[in-house]
This record gives C-alpha cells, sequence and structure tokens, in this order.
C-alpha cells in the first residue's frame, strides 16, 4: 500500500484523487497525502477539503511512493524538471495530461535517466468546473484511465501506477500513446475546441445579448465543455497540434458537405445523415455501437 | 377558458401541452382534448397517458376552441389545408413549429381568407426524446414561447394563443417572425446540425467502435441534441435554409481561424478565444451577460 503520495496541483482531477485515496479508511490506514500547487488558495482549500494533509514541497514530493501531476500538459517540463534533482529510487509519477505523447517527450528530456519512474496516464474523467471546490471523491468511480506503457517502464512501477488508480474506483486501460492521442483528438479535444468557438461567435455579435437570452438546453449542454479551463485547453490543443488539425480539417469538410446539401435543399441527404448521426448515438449511449448499422432506419 | 382542444401530432410537444392543460382540474373543469395524428400507437400512447380523451379527426379537429398544431413545419401545409374547409369562425390555430416565417406563408396559402384564425408560435422546450412516451407535464414550465403575430391577426385571437401558452406554464415573448429565424438559426438550429455532422463524422470512420468506446460526457453533453428527430430537423433546415447557411458560413469562418491559430502555434490567440468564451459563457448561466467585457480575464 501507499503510505506517502504528493499531488502536484491540486486542482479538480488532484483534489478529487486525494478525496477518493482516503475514502474509506482509517486516519491510519489512509496514505498521507501533501499537495504541491503555486496557488496557495488552492492549497489551503484542498486541506480544509480533507484531501491533502499538508502543503508540500517539489522536494518533500519527489521522495512519495507515488506522485500525480494534475497540473495543464504545458507546465510538466517545469514539474519534472523540479523534481528530479529528488527523486527517490522508488517513487513512481502518473500524470493525468489529456495528451500523452508530448508528456511522455518531455518526461524523457526532464527525468533523463530516471524517465523508467515515468507512467503516463489520462483518467477520462473530469468536468467543465475547475479548482479543488469542485472536487468530488466520486469523479473516477467506474471511469476508465488510459495508461501509456513507455518501454522503459519495469512492470512493477505499471503496477504501482495500475493499482493507485484502481483505489480511487477507475478502470485502467492500456493503449499506445499514438493511438491514444488520435482517438481523444477526435471524442474530446475536437469537441471542446468547437464548443469554445461557438460561444465565441455568438458572444462576438452586437446582438450577443439578445442571442443569449434565447440559447435554451440545446444550446447549453453543446457548450457546456466551453466553461472548462481555457489554459488547460490551449495547452492540449497546442500539444496535440497534428492530431486536432487532421480532426479540424475532416470536420470543417463534413460540415461543408452538409452545408452543400442545405443549400441544394437535398432533404433525403440530410435526412438520412440525420438518421444515422442518431442511430449511431443511440447505439452507443446503449452500450450497442457494434450493432450499429449505417442502413439504419434509412 | 377553453372547452375543447385539439392536438394535430401527439409527440413530445403535443402530449405534453394536453397533459399540462389538465394539470391540476377536475374532469369537469379540464378541457375535452382530442388527438389528430397518422400514427395510431401515437394516439393510443397519448391516450392511455390521460393527455388525449380520444382520437379525433380533422374535421372534428377544426371546430375546436384551440388547435395545437405539434407536426415536423413541413407537414404544416397538408395539415393546414386539412382544418381549412371545417374550420370553425372562433377557432384559434395555433402551432409549434420550430421556424416562422415559412409556416406563416404556408398558413396564409392554406387558410386564404381565416388566415386571421392562425397565430403563430415556438415553445422553446422540448429535447432530444420524442413521442408520446416522452412527455412531461412540466415541459413548457418557465419556458418562453415566442410568438409571432401577423398584421392580420386579431387582439382576441391572439389573447387566446397567450392564455393557452399561459395555461401550460409557459411565458410569451413577442418578436417578428423574421427575428425569430435569425435568432434561432444561430443558437438552436446550428449546433443541432453541428451535433449531428460531428456523429456522422465519427461513426462514419473504420474505427468508430473504438472512438465511441472512448467517448466520454463532455461529447456526450455535446451531442445531446443529435438524438433529436431527423425528420423535425431536416425540415428545420431546409425551411430555415438561408439563416441557416448564413450561421453555417459564419461559423465554418469561426472554426477555420481557430484552425489557423492552431497550424501557427499562436497559443495566445487561443488562450484569449478559449478565455471570452468561457467568461460570455458564465456570464450568460449566471444571468448577467449584459456585464460580459470582451476584455474579460485576458
Amino acid at each position: 500500500m501507499l503510505k506517502h503520495v504528493a499531488i502536484v496541483g491540486v486542482g479538480l482531477i488532484g483534489t478529487s484523487f486525494a478525496l477518493a485515496a482516503k475514502r474509506d479508511l482509517t486516519p491510519e490506514s489512509a496514505p498521507r497525502i501533501i499537495g504541491v500547487d503555486l496557488d496557495v488558495q488552492y492549497v489551503e482549500q484542498a486541506r480544509q477539503r480533507g484531501a491533502i494533509d499538508a502543503a508540500g514541497t517539489f522536494e518533500q514530493a519527489a521522495s512519495a511512493d507515488l506522485v500525480l501531476l494534475a497540473v495543464p500538459v504545458r507546465q510538466m517540463p517545469q514539474v519534472l524538471a523540479a523534481l528530479k534533482p529528488h527523486l527517490a529510487e522508488h517513487t513512481v509519477i502518473i500524470d493525468a495530461g489529456s495528451t500523452k505523447q508530448d508528456v511522455i517527450a518531455a518526461a524523457r528530456v526532464s527525468l533523463g535517466n530516471r524517465f523508467p519512474q515515468f507512467v503516463a496516464c489520462h483518467p477520462i474523467a473530469g468536468g467543465e468546473r475547475h479548482g479543488p471546490l469542485a472536487a468530488d471523491t466520486t469523479l473516477f468511480d467506474g471511469k476508465n484511465v488510459v495508461l501509456c506503457r513507455s518501454q522503459e517502464n519495469t512492470d512493477a512501477m505499471v503496477e504501482t501506477a495500475r493499482l493507485a488508480w484502481q483505489a480511487v474506483g477507475a478502470n485502467v486501460v492500456e493503449m499506445s500513446a499514438a493511438t491514444h492521442d488520435a482517438l481523444f483528438a477526435a471524442v474530446s479535444h475536437l469537441p471542446h475546441v468547437l464548443a469554445f468557438a461557438l460561444v465565441e461567435e455568438i458572444a462576438s455579435r452586437p446582438n450577443a445579448k439578445l442571442l443569449f437570452e434565447h440559447a435554451a438546453s440545446g444550446f447549453r449542454d453543446f457548450t457546456r465543455i466551453a466553461s472548462s479551463s481555457p489554459e488547460m485547453w490551449r495547452d492540449v490543443a497546442l500539444n496535440n497540434r497534428e492530431a486536432l488539425l487532421t480532426e479540424l480539417d475532416a470536420y470543417l469538410l463534413r460540415v461543408a458537405a452538409l452545408r452543400n446539401m442545405l443549400q441544394a435543399g437535398d432533404g433525403e441527404a440530410i435526412h438520412d445523415l440525420m438518421q444515422r448521426a442518431q442511430s449511431a448515438r443511440e447505439h452507443w449511449l446503449s452500450g450497442q455501437f457494434d450493432q450499429f448499422n449505417q442502413e439504419d432506419g434509412l
């Protein structure tokens, strides 16, 4: 069992992880958790919520059994570099970044010969709210964590990472970092960017106030993820740039094709596209996407 | 008070209207409501839910005190033409279509000299579920209904329409049909089309199954409205074509600009856009959009 845990970045993810790691445990059996964050208010809030036991330094964090890096991905290089000089031999570092090839590359550079101690992870959990006050003990329950093992990782290090995520309620799924980045560019990074773009488009209009007065639940849900952290999502976009550009280009083509169906008044083509999309989504929601047929309902 | 009401189209909207119109009333004081629908199963379901008292014909509907047309907008011309020959002088027809200039134009043609009895309305309520089983007595509570008065409407007819919507819990807001169609193209029709397009894009990939396996709550909420009725939304798109094309073009330009910021690696521009969008959305959610400032948080 882990006795000492360090959380670098006590925002939504870091604080939720800490809360879940202490859940159902007595003070004696629960890990001692320190929080490291440049934002002293975040650290204090995480402490008041009972997530962390104390504020800590990078030097202290570097000798914990487990270090979770839950900071925007472009801060990973500096954070890893700050840990490196003090890193204990048994310490396992995991991260919670939304992109993986870039974080692994940064860890390789920043950690040098200690790189095998870094196990790249991405919990598929979160929300548009951020900060320790938005943290939730159950955030990871039943959620997937993608673990992208590097060749240098030892079985023992990977096992420690796996057990840590399972201890907070998550399921661990392994895939390559390249596969991860391509998949999440499509199903996560793209919709985030599209949602920000729609709100920006509406908000920049001279009649924005009137438009927002009449926006309803469809708009609200479509744009929920545009309430997410701008810093985090700027970093994700930049750090998964090639995959996201590919997705943006595919989506722009798709919307332009639909636009042209509309201009041509081609109701049948529009209906068929909407019907396929509706059917695909319903199959997905019911856990039966493998039974989705492109001809469904046409 | 209305004694006889006819609902043409007993789907989500029509059945919810009927349920709400009977709510809190004794069988003696509640209106008698007939349902007209080509789908006999829908009629039976609406009857079993206690929303309608009986199935009815267009001829019967045409002498009700109030007729609600809750059918996809491209069915309005035929429905109005079927009502016209039997239309009683006191009958007020309202609709629930998501587009207004087209429905008003159709009513003008189909109803001829009886056009003053048609009062164009759009309840800003609904959901991606459809059919009478998805109906909800509280669907209209506190929601806006946009009423687009035509010059030919009498004050009495408009007042009947207004009271009917208030009786089911809604607030009535008046605006011109042209204003309505432009506003809702931006805040409703555009996001619907964009959500359908994203699901279609993902579902059409060779690795669609894998992609959907990793899609999470952000994708789910962004695409919720892609579970909406394809027939209804094809009709909305076609019937508000010019306004929706304008919106699609603006959005395509906006996304292309963001794409170019990303290609250029312009993190500051991406951050500023996301920050403005996040701030605008938060101001909107808290009912304070008039205090949103484009420079917020930059």
